[in-house]
């Protein structure tokens, strides 16, 4: 099996930094991330430039080739609303270093997001989900069933779309975690890719708890076979048991120094 | 599900101080590392005499009624090859708390230690082997299915027959990880409890390494189906762990202070 994919988080418009560079176009605070995360072992880098109405195109254009223009045309993930503005970022993509990735479609309003990454080679993050959280697994598994067709009908490999079961918040839905793991096992029993927004789980917790949570969530659905997360490369914790879930699971060979890798 | 069972480790002949403390019936050193593994959150104490050729009853019946004695009947497993010495053991142990823990019987040699446990109404840890490591899971399950008969036959339930899969050395047998993993999730879908030296897996990695590979291979055999572990509670990184994954896994309920409980 491949490497765990870490899809760095932290350029996001919901930052007051990320936001405020965003709005005045400045390049130093989202480098500044970048370069964090690409340090820490991210994989890709999400960038989310939020709804982006105004100017969604120019801002995802700007935004696309300033960070692989500075990072020797590192791999993103696409990330807003407005669909305008991630074809818009596709079509300036340095492709080099991988594939871009369309974040997200669902079943629902952004499946059209599924054809947008057929049509351009991409991949895309494919949310189980319609109009709000899947009540169970078999909610979860036909929108699947939906997406994949999509996929299919528009001539994407399977392999380069990545479900997202939606991990849910423990507090408040702790009886749902094991459904959530048991969806992945059902992914990877179909031979798919999967990912999700792995610190959703501990919203709401104490800030000391979160790193925690998350590192034994991502233990135990790696195990079920995740094979990509949006999340934090700079939580150490988080990226220590990601690396060691990689030597367990037989995708890299362990080396003492397998944590400085 | 109950809660993970962590059977705390450190009382064990291999230290210098416990073998010194074991040789002169001396029970301060011994009571210490069992206040401090309670403290830390044990279920059980593992009580490792070593062979204890010489006076291993007296040994035992020494051990069991000190710790028992200071800790309120604490629950122990009572650990050595010397069956006699278990024998002695049972018999001095107060089960008011929680029944003795027979550490251990397996497919071969020390088969009867299955009927000992058996005879006494104890737990009975019982690896899945009989003269080394099992070659494969084929082979697992085969001495689990000598083991499971042998206990039925003698009136176990089958729920008192904690199955021990062989955790292995990651340096060297990293290939087969992912072996020991699914032999946990075949123990889990017959309904079995499970086992294991959990350190094992890191056994010759850096010493900071240590917590770090073990916290992650426990959420996953958790995962799988792990039940307990012989561990050491003193390892706070895996304890936090462990507590984690009872949350995901809903066997207790979350509270912001779950780790300090």
């Amino acid at each position: 099996m491949a490497k765990f994919v870490v899809i760095g988080e932290r350029i996001h418009c919901i930052s007051p930094v990320i936001r405020e560079a965003m709005n005045t176009m400045n390049p130093e605070p989202i480098l500044k991330r970048a370069k964090e995360q690409i340090d820490a072992g991210a994989t890709y880098l999400d960038v989310n430039i939020g709804p982006a109405e105004s100017n969604g195109p120019e801002l995802m254009r700007w935004a696309v080739t300033t960070i692989q223009g500075a990072f020797d045309n590192f791999p993103l993930a696409l990330d807003t609303a407005n669909q305008a503005a991630i074809e818009a970022g596709l079509q300036v993509y340095d492709r080099s270093k991988g594939k871009p990735i369309v974040n997200s479609a669902d079943a629902g309003d952004r499946i059209t997001n599924v054809d947008l990454a057929a049509a351009n080679d991409a991949i895309v993050l494919a949310l189980c989900s319609k109009a709000g959280i899947p009540a169970d697994n078999d909610e979860r598994m036909a929108y699947l069933q939906e997406l994949l067709e999509r996929g299919m009908e528009h001539g994407m490999d399977p392999a380069d779309m990545w479900f997202d079961p939606l991990f849910l918040v423990v507090k408040g839905m702790q009886d749902k975690q094991i459904q959530v793991l048991d969806a992945l096992t059902m992914c990877k029993d179909m031979g798919l890719n999967t990912t999700g927004g792995l610190s959703n789980i501990s919203n709401g917790m104490p800030k000391h708890i979160r790193p925690i949570m998350d590192s034994a969530m991502v233990a135990m659905a790696i195990k079920c076979g995740l094979t990509s997360a949006i999340a934090n490369p700079c939580d150490l914790r988080l990226m220590e048991t990601i690396k060691s879930c990689d030597i367990i699971m037989d995708n890299t060979l362990y080396a003492d120094s397998y944590l400085e890798l």
